[in-house]
């Protein structure tokens, strides 16, 4: 018998449909897994949702460093049951935690029209947006930036009252995430990279970050680089998303194309994010980009399309280029109107969870 | 001869593309001017451009408030001659100066898909989008927020070099810009209103934003009030823009709104915008959404019809709600296929500035 390497995943499906569709991403890992021989072991954790709140009044236990830490990589579901938890707590208690703490620095979502999913997006003549329309990868800074935590209130309750909030952004933050977006950019065939900023108006920060870039570039001749404001960028992922390959933005910014970019592709409901430390010193986080969807939470009729991905973009992570290009055309396949597979609602279809994960794992 | 009320109008054409539509915006004004009876008088001003930096090494004159901070509004083209003067110099040396200094706290945008524009957008079920499937106001908070001037930067030049700026929201500031848009949306058919927010990641200003929103909201029982994370709104933007009226948002996110929602109208080349000091101490601003387009700058090709439009808002402020609409109707009429009215390249025509600007005058 031979040894086989053990990625040990830490399994947290969240609440809401995160714990619909978590099976189905699981199922399809296991299927990857033993097609292309893969070792990967699951430890499941309950934290981080709404009923772990319920019984224990915060979102995770005091141990959850030791707990989470060690694993190769966190399989995360959804978190986010609405009028509950409040927000701020929700995810600053969980996930944004979980950025800050494992130093997942590279938020990067995959936005790609896929068969069989229909972009809200014509072409300028008019006709329908079709598959390698739209294909980009878009590279989020992901534990600074905007999203500090430093600011607060004052003369509070009168009429005086005022509050603020810092940007940070510092060299160490903003040339990694942007080195990453680079060695992304030159190894795509396009090697093309666009940097988001808003430096005509935000005068003091977006300006370093161009800075940045401009100095980054300066070591990768071979990448192609352009750079609008975050204001014109977004017309433009509407009128020619063709245009952008791989596109790098500050935490706020790179939030907004995240979910501005997948909404081009048609639905927001099946596309895949991973929140990585690239040095691997933590473990990465892979998690779909929808919330945890409590309107539709319960009935079984959640895509886990998102989830799977995210799967995918997982066993990439750990060094299975394969197993993830296997996943992601057994996916096509399913959506491929052509061949029938099961639809959930949200793509026009009467299909449940389970069976799309199924058809998913069975075209592996 | 009766006593007719004077207008004092401030014109800067700017620069770039400036200079070429403003000619057919005061043509249109003073067509409308003839036929409602408004009293307009134009005072001509040659700063915040291009050439007038060359000259003078600075943006504006030192006396500038005095020369324009007594009219009763200023009618701008655009400013942004590239490469020349640094972004940060051109903008916040007059267009932001100018925001500030004359308390234009509400940035008005209206985005309203014309007749004989194609939206990129199409509906759910593939059908293309028509007039009336996109109509709202973007209510901008145009002097705080994310636009604050206050931060710097430390240890330059090192390995450990960092920038901050702050967020600045004051209760002055969010309340008087809410006020204006609850408003509004109570004075439309909808009586619909949607903040914009992203209090779960940005923690510390945006739970503020909707802490007034809610307590605004208290005031206007008749407004129906929603309010999204920036991120998904962009996202419902592409995917179903017939769900919005009247949006409000920060600085920052009324900015990316008010380029993102023209361009799903199928060009910002004709979307006007306001910047309006609501209780006239004073002047108002109103010019076009697109910049100074240097690519065609000089060629006579440019669409004057934001130019066109920002005056109907201005006619519209200075009380002559009738003229606007009539300068409205004769741009929805021009714009018509079925009139056959001139076109510049941007919508596929192959006419000039001067043609539309001719046609809409003689529309009127
Ligand atoms: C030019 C720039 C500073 C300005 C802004 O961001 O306010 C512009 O984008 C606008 O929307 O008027
Ligand atoms: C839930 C929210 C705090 C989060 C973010 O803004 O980062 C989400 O929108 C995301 O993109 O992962």
């Amino acid at each position: 018998m031979t040894t086989q390497r053990v990625h040990r995943i830490a399994v947290i499906p969240g609440d809401g449909i995160g714990t619909e569709v978590m099976p189905e991403g699981l199922r399809v890992l296991q299927a990857a897994a033993e097609r292309f021989g893969i070792g990967l072991a699951f430890d499941h954790f309950d934290f981080a949702c709404w009923p772990y709140y319920e019984r224990h009044g915060q979102m995770l236990p005091d141990d959850w460093r030791e707990r989470i830490g060690g694993h190769d990589a966190i399989f995360f579901g959804a978190v986010g049951w609405p009028a509950k938890i409040p927000d701020h707590v929700s995810l600053w208690g969980s996930l944004l935690q979980f950025r800050r703490a494992f130093d997942q620095y590279v938020n990067l979502r995959p936005a790609r029209l896929m068969p069989g999913v229909r972009s809200p997006l014509v072409r300028r003549d008019g006709t329908p947006r079709a598959p390698g329309d739209i294909d980009m990868l878009i590279v989020r800074e992901n534990t600074e930036g905007e999203y500090s935590s430093i600011g607060g209130r004052m003369f509070e309750g009168t009429e005086r009252e005022l509050v603020v909030q810092e940007t940070v952004m510092t060299r160490h933050g903003v040339d990694r995430v942007l080195r990453y977006a680079f060695e992304l950019a030159r190894s795509r065939p396009r090697k093309h990279l666009t940097s988001a900023t808003k430096s005509n108006g935000i005068a003091i920060t977006m300006p370093y970050w161009d800075e940045r870039v401009r100095a980054m570039a300066a070591a990768y001749p071979d990448v192609q680089v352009d750079q609008y404001h975050i204001d014109i960028l977004t017309a433009h992922f509407v009128q020619r998303p063709e245009a952008f390959d791989v596109v790098v933005a500050s935490n706020l910014f790179g939030d907004i194309l995240s979910d501005l970019a997948p909404a081009c592709t048609g639905t927001i409901g099946i596309a895949p994010s991973a929140n990585l430390n690239p040095e691997r010193r933590h473990p990465s986080l892979f998690e779909p980009v929808h919330g945890s969807a409590p309107d539709i939470a319960g009935r079984g009729i959640a895509n886990p399309i998102g989830q799977i991905w995210s799967g995918a973009l997982m066993l990439d992570f750990l060094g299975y280029r394969q197993a993830h290009d296997a996943i992601l055309r057994a996916i096509e396949a399913v959506l491929d109107p052509a061949g029938g597979g099961p639809r959930t609602p949200d793509l026009g279809g009467h299909d449940r969870t389970t069976d799309v994960g199924r058809a998913v794992a069975d075209a592996l």
